[in-house]
C-alpha cells in the first residue's frame, strides 16, 4: 500500500491545523491564539459595548466572503479568503439592521455554547427570530437573512460553524478500522453492519475523537450505493482501510472528518469519483476548499487527496463496453471547461488530459458501469490495481 | 407512557405479516405459501421454458400496478393493490422486448441471491445492460425501462425488492434503547454517539435482526436536524424509547423497519412531523402505505401509526408567536384539499378539522419552530406532554 504522501501525525488538537513541508512556507492566514468560541463572542460584543460607553459608533469588522476576495493559495494548496474586511456600522441606516442581526446570531451561538447545545442553521433562524417590541419588525423575515450572518460571524470570529454549535443536516457513513467516540459513547467501526455510522455534522474534537485505528488509508466513494458494495465486500477489512461516502458532494461534516483522519491519523485519502465534471468538482472541493467556503479550507481541505478513478482512459485500458457511457452535453462540456481553468488544475498537465479525454470520448462513466465487468469487479480487481499502482492516480 | 395500540408479538419471521383484531376479518391478498425468493424466479422462468418446450407462446403474468388497480382496504387499513394483471407475451411484437427485460432482470436478481450480494437498481441496470449480439440493439436504454421492471417483477414473485437483493440509495438513522444485528454485527443503538445508525435499504429478517430490545415506543420524526434534537437531550433515554428519521419522506429501508418494529416487538410508532400538507403525506404513506407501492404496503404500512404532531391547534394551545408561521400558497391549499379526499382521510372528523384550522390559519408550521418557545422545548416539554395525553394524537 502506496503511503508515501501521508504525514504520521499523532497529536490530538485538530483544531489548530498542521502545517506541512510545503505550507511552512507561508504564513498562516490567521495567527490568533486559539480562543474558545464563546470568549470570542464576549469579545467581540464587549468591543461593541466598549464603542457605546465611550460614545463611538458601535461596528463589527467583517472579512469580505466574495469571489474577489478568495484566491488559491500555491504553496499551502487550498483556496483561501484574502485580507479585505468590510465595516459593520449600528449608526448606518443601511447597516443598522445587519448589525442587529450579527448581535442577535452571536448571542443565540453564545447561548447555545454555555447550555451545551446544538441546533440547524434553520433552528438558530427561528431561535433569534422574534418582532421587535412596539413594531411589525422582525429581527430576520427568513432563513436567508440568517445564514449568511452565520457564515459573517464563522469568519469574523475565525471559528468554524461547528465550533458554534450550528449543524447542517447530516448526510454520509463511515466503516473500517477505526474506534472512534462521539458524544461519549466509543463506537467500534468495525462493527457497524450494513448502515454503518451516520457522520455527524459536527465532528470537532471536543464532542468527536479518534481512539484505536489500524487502518492504513481512507477510500471516499462519491455515493452511499457504490459504498454498500465496498461495505458488503468487506473491503475496509481486505485493505485494512477505512470507508466513507458523502451522498455525492459531501457535506462540511465529512470534509472535516477526512481532514482530520488525514491531519491526526496520518491517513492518505483516496476518493473514487465519477468520471464527470461532477466528480470532478467533489475532488475539487474535496482536496482544496469552496470558493464560498474559502474560510474553512484550512480546517477542510485535504490537498494530498489523490483522485484514484473513474478515469477516462479506464474504458480502453478495461476494455468496457459500449453500456457504460452516458453521452455528455453542453452543460458537461461548459463546466468540464470552467474546471479546466480553475488555478488548481491549470497547468496539471495529468488532468488537462484526463478532461480533454472525457470531452473527446463525448461520454461519461459513472463508478457504478463498472458493474457491467462484474459485481464486484470494482471492489477486487479495479481499486485494488489503483491502489498498487501509484502512476494511476491524479493529484 | 400509553401502548395499548400495540401488539406484543415475539415471533422472528417478520417476513409473513401478521394480522390485527380489524384484519382477521379479511383475507390476506396472499395466501400463497412463503417461499424464497430464488425459488419463486426459478418456479417463473420454468414456466416460461415449459411453455417453449410444449411449442406455446411463452408468457408471463404480472399484476397490475396502476392507480385503477389500487384501493384502500377499510378493514385492514392499508392500500393494497387489486387483482388485475396482465400478461406478458414473447410473440407480441408490443411485449417481447419487456418480456425479454424481465427474465433479463429476474436473471440478475437470481444471480444477486446466490452470489449473497446486493445491487443498487441503478447497478442492477448496469447489470442487466448488454448489447444483443449482431445488432446495436441495447437491452435497456436507460434506467428508465429497467426500474419499472423490477418493480413488475416484486408484484409477479410477491417478493419485496430487498428480497431479491435490489437496494435504494439508504436515508435515515436510529438510535434508541435496542440492540440490532446487520449482517452479523451486533449493534448497540443504545451507544450510537450524535450520527445514529445508518438505516440500511434491506432491513430483512436474514440479514438485520432485532436483539436486546428494553423501548416502549418508537418516536418518529420528520428531518435529521429535529432527530439530533432529541439525540442529543438523549430523549429515549429518558422516556426509554427508540428514535428514528427518515430524511422527510421515508425511504422503504425506514418504512420497513418500522413496520417490523411495530409487527415484531409490539412497539407502538409516534409520527412528528411537520403542521403541512407534506407532513400528512408523510403520515400517510407510513401509515397506509403509497398508491405506486401499494403491493408492499401489507409489509411495510403500519396502520396503527399515531400522529402526535405538529397540530394546528398548537398556535393557539402553546401561545406560538408569529414567528412560527409559514404562509401557506396554492400549491398547499390545493394539496391539503387531495389529502382530505384520500379515502383514509376522509370521514375522520379529528383530520377533516385538523386540516381546516391549517386552511384556516393561512399558515404552517414547522417542528423545528418550536425553538422559538425555547432549544429544548419540543424535547422536554411538547412531545412528553402529547405522549400523556392520548386524546392529543389524531389517527
Amino acid at each position: 500500500m502506496a503511503k508515501k504522501t501521508a504525514r504520521k501525525k499523532t497529536t490530538k488538537a485538530g483544531t489548530t491545523s498542521k502545517t506541512t513541508a510545503a505550507t511552512r512556507k507561508t504564513p498562516r492566514r490567521s495567527t490568533r491564539k486559539k480562543q474558545p468560541a464563546n470568549e470570542k463572542i464576549v469579545a467581540l460584543v464587549d468591543s461593541v459595548v466598549a464603542d457605546a460607553a465611550k460614545k463611538r459608533d458601535p461596528s463589527i469588522v467583517i472579512p469580505m466572503r466574495t469571489l474577489s476576495n478568495a484566491h488559491y493559495n500555491k504553496a499551502r494548496r487550498i483556496i483561501e479568503m484574502g485580507d479585505r474586511t468590510a465595516t459593520r456600522n449600528f449608526f448606518d441606516l443601511n447597516k443598522a439592521k445587519t448589525f442587529m442581526q450579527t448581535v442577535l446570531i452571536a448571542g443565540g451561538c453564545k447561548k447555545l455554547i454555555e447550555e451545551g447545545k446544538t441546533v440547524s442553521i434553520r433552528g438558530l433562524y427561528y431561535l433569534s427570530k422574534h418582532t421587535i417590541p412596539g413594531t411589525n419588525e422582525k429581527t430576520f423575515n427568513d432563513q436567508n437573512e440568517s445564514d449568511p450572518v452565520i457564515e459573517d460571524l464563522e469568519v469574523a470570529l475565525d471559528a468554524l460553524r461547528e465550533e458554534l454549535h450550528v449543524f447542517a443536516d447530516s448526510r454520509g457513513s463511515i466503516a473500517g478500522n477505526l474506534t472512534v467516540t462521539s458524544r461519549g459513547d466509543e463506537i467500534d467501526l468495525r462493527r457497524m453492519g450494513a448502515g454503518g455510522m451516520g457522520i455527524p455534522s459536527i465532528v470537532e474534537p471536543d464532542v468527536f475523537t479518534f481512539k484505536k485505528c489500524n487502518a492504513k488509508f481512507v477510500l471516499h466513494v462519491e455515493k452511499g450505493t457504490v459504498w454498500a458494495r465496498f461495505n458488503e465486500d468487506k473491503f475496509w477489512q481486505k485493505h485494512n482501510c477505512i470507508l466513507t461516502h458523502g451522498s455525492g458532494q459531501p457535506p462540511r461534516g465529512v470534509r472535516r472528518l477526512l481532514h482530520r483522519m488525514h491531519d491526526e491519523l496520518g491517513l492518505p485519502i483516496y476518493c473514487l469519483l465519477d468520471n464527470d465534471p461532477w466528480g470532478y468538482y467533489i475532488y475539487s472541493v474535496i482536496k482544496q476548499g469552496s470558493i464560498n467556503l474559502a474560510f474553512e479550507s484550512k480546517r477542510m481541505a485535504v490537498p494530498d487527496a489523490r483522485f484514484i478513478g473513474v478515469r477516462s482512459k479506464d474504458y480502453e485500458e478495461y476494455g468496457l463496453s459500449d453500456d457504460v457511457k452516458i453521452a455528455i452535453d453542453d452543460k458537461d462540456i461548459k463546466r468540464a471547461k470552467q474546471i479546466l481553468n480553475y488555478p488548481w488544475f491549470k497547468g496539471k498537465k495529468d488532468w488537462e488530459k484526463e478532461i480533454a479525454a472525457m470531452l473527446k470520448h463525448g461520454f461519461k462513466m459513472e463508478v457504478e458501469s463498472l458493474l457491467t465487468k462484474s459485481i464486484s469487479f470494482v471492489t477486487e480487481t479495479y481499486v485494488p490495481q489503483r491502489l498498487r499502482h501509484r502512476g494511476k492516480w491524479l493529484d
